[in-house]
């Protein structure tokens, strides 16, 4: 059997029932990580430059983009995709580099309300698209990751396994829909040099084409049967190196989605840990006055510090890659994605702080990386006493998980909605397993948008 | 300047006032040419699952599919791409190994419908098109090619090119749209392995990304401006070698289109140049009967017989890559598209000619191959007496031109239409650079499709 096939054999074989509980509840809040990061994202440029596009073109009217436009599935894959992205605050799988959530969720979620699916539905389609996604990503990584950005490249293969379990595709078309997923699998890390909208492309084009892929099969459209693993199939042609026993490893036995990681603070995820610290300082700064402290040590990895030691950031983007910044930041107790601001960024308590700071590689912190992000803060008062934390994982690690309070806190905090619409937001997605997904798309948008023919 | 910034600069500049006459008219040729692939085209089951797909998403009737459907202009662009690839006429350019017409003209001809928009600007954008995906094409060729289907990948900048163009984007833009354009470019070879229907869906995205790709950056999107040359751009991610003076080299004192190769048989390139030549025995073996050939003798190049020396092919795909097959059927005065069929593939007299043919490489041939695809035929006549005929280059090569009428042949030969509707479309093309591309459109498709709301 090829990969592909021993993948639609898995995915095939996935059902609701079978899943735990947990697993369930995980997948849920992944959701509720999802929506925040999406709802956020709707306001910005490059997302309203991908809906013109997209309204350009038109489409049926199928599926909803979070701007509210109803549209094509796959334009509204390719907005939620774009909008999902844009804030980056969305979840990151460490061993395959894949923000999963932003091109499987806007794939899976149209398709649902395209259909009329359950949520028991979408949840299995999400949790086969997570797993074929991070399944490909660590298969590639780190060789790949050079040129590539795994989340679009992988995470169309995963779009497609997530599009196909919804629309119930056979094995065999399951196969092709991996066939054309793959020999559309594109995005280059070039664009980072300029800092462009490619980033939001990326995800939104991913997820717009694992539908094309699914779609494409269930006409009976082949593609390649050994896309993976073949002679001139995705992974001898973009990556190195690449370890092909993780793609069928433990396949069905395990749940990899449980693997993903969130993030709470809108800076690098390598300030995390420390941002983590300072929080838990920020309570005995506040009681003692800023000018109680008398120096600030801060202990990371090497690798932290070769991309976060930046002691005067200028602007708000450079603030959420400086860690003198964002631990000042923290230390007065902010850290969330509207305390990175033009007023944070000149705030002289902030900047008075960052001068009592100092950053250094810590050796015992160091040695455990990467499999732990860790850091140390020790805090020396004005009197001579010190107060000193530690944490290997950040805050959103598996290490570390989240509360189930901790993601309503992040969607709160990020959705720019009245309180009582993200009451009802949160509920539906709290139970989705009880509910259809156009209900939840109708409690999203409650608004109906008439469009006059 | 970048490279896109070089190449956007040349596109600014193109004017149809400047172009010679004569690159208008070989222009004006390859739109048949396309034509003659498109109507045949259409049909195919490939095609049919492609518009399936267009239709079930829907979109604003911008532009009009082969096939008649009036949806939007990235749908168009979509199954023109497949219906124009499929049949395996369309040209080929030999440096780039590129089949431009299938990704830059269902791009170009959507956006000119649809913008209601001259042949001549047409024209020039075509010619634009063409230029960018054959330096991309030549640039990265032949490492690129092995994992990575030039058509799709390197006509994905060809289609944002010409699209650019006839959107009339700024150089700003146009450099954007390539950063857009390339960090889409995808295809990967692993689907010859199976034969499956990748190759029409590769013309197809790549068609309908050029769009998006022009369409974003018109929008204000950005993208990497060092997309092709960049450290983690197109050439070093997606190719082990690449020659970086072909992008620049002669830019906008050539027009490279006019390299551009045609096929006029059915069967692999590397049959042609014999099948040229048996076309031309033909006449005498038909006066003298085939009882009087004693023995036919073919000489070719290496690579010819490595892919076509096939004594025995059993199904019509098989027997255009037989060089006795392709031979015998030439020497029987056949060789179109319709003459590769079940009848023919079992007929006694080829069998019987292919009986008395033998190949092997022709050393004097060999010595000139990749510059020169040429053959030689030596038919040997019961008499005791022969005749020899040799060929550098196959008929519809640069270097052994068609002639305007012998476009019209296939064009008539292929396309499926009444004769007076034939007749008409090739007037419009050759006289483009005077109408209106909805005229031609008009006249493709004189019965409007109209869409009850």
């Amino acid at each position: 059997m090829t990969l592909s096939e021993q993948l639609a054999q898995y995915i095939a074989d996935v059902r609701f029932d079978d899943i735990p509980q947990d697993v369930v509840q995980f997948t849920k809040l992944c959701i509720v990580d999802y929506y925040s990061s999406l709802l956020k994202g709707q306001e910005a440029e490059p997302v309203r430059m991908m809906e013109q596009v997209a309204q350009l073109i038109g489409g049926e009217q199928q599926a909803t983009a979070v701007t509210g436009l109803k549209t094509s599935i796959t334009n509204a894959a390719f907005i939620n995709g774009g909008a999902s992205h844009v804030i980056e605050l969305d979840d990151i799988h460490k061993a395959s580099i894949v923000h999963a959530a932003t091109v499987i969720m806007p794939a899976a979620i149209a398709i649902a309300e395209w259909k009329n699916l359950s949520g028991k539905q979408l949840i299995e389609a999400i949790i086969v698209g997570y797993e074929v996604a991070f399944r490909v990503g660590e298969t590639v990584t780190p060789s790949h990751y050079y040129y590539f950005h795994n989340t679009a490249t992988c995470g169309t293969f995963g779009a497609a396994a997530a599009v196909a379990k919804l629309l119930d595709l056979s094995k065999e078309q399951i196969v092709q829909a991996f066939g054309s997923a793959g020999t559309q699998a594109a995005g280059l890390w070039e664009f980072i040099e300029d800092g462009a909208m490619s980033k939001q492309l990326h995800p939104g084009k991913a997820a717009m084409n694992g539908i094309l892929s699914a779609l494409l099969a269930q006409q009976g459209f082949t593609g390649a049967t050994a896309i993976l693993e073949g002679r001139r199939g995705f992974f001898e042609a973009m990556s190195d190196e690449y370890d092909v026993t993780r793609m069928t490893e433990k396949l069905g036995q395990q749940y990899k989605i449980t693997e993903n990681a969130f993030k709470v603070h809108a800076s690098c995820r390598h300030t995390h840990a420390a941002m983590d610290l300072a929080l838990e300082l920020h309570k005995k700064v506040e009681k003692s006055g800023i000018d109680f402290i008398k120096s600030v040590e801060v202990g990371a990895y090497q690798v932290a510090l070769d991309i976060t030691d930046a002691k005067n950031p200028q602007t708000i983007y450079a603030a959420k890659f400086s860690m003198q910044f964002c631990v000042a930041l923290a230390l007065s107790g902010e850290g969330g994605f509207d305390a990175f601001n033009a007023d944070t960024l000149q705030d002289p308590t902030i900047r008075k702080l960052m001068e009592k700071l100092t950053v250094s590689v810590d050796e015992n912190i160091n040695s455990q990386y990467p499999q732990e992000w860790g850091a140390k803060i020790q805090i020396h008062w004005q009197d001579g006493s010190s107060d000193v934390v530690q944490s290997r994982f950040p805050k959103g690690d598996p290490e570390n998980a989240l509360t189930d309070q901790d993601f309503i806190n992040k969607f709160n905090s990020l959705v720019p909605l009245e309180e009582a619409h993200k009451e009802k937001i949160i509920h539906d997605l709290l139970h989705l397993e009880t509910i259809q997904v156009q209900q939840l798309i109708r409690t999203l948008h409650p608004v109906e948008h008439i469009s006059i023919v």
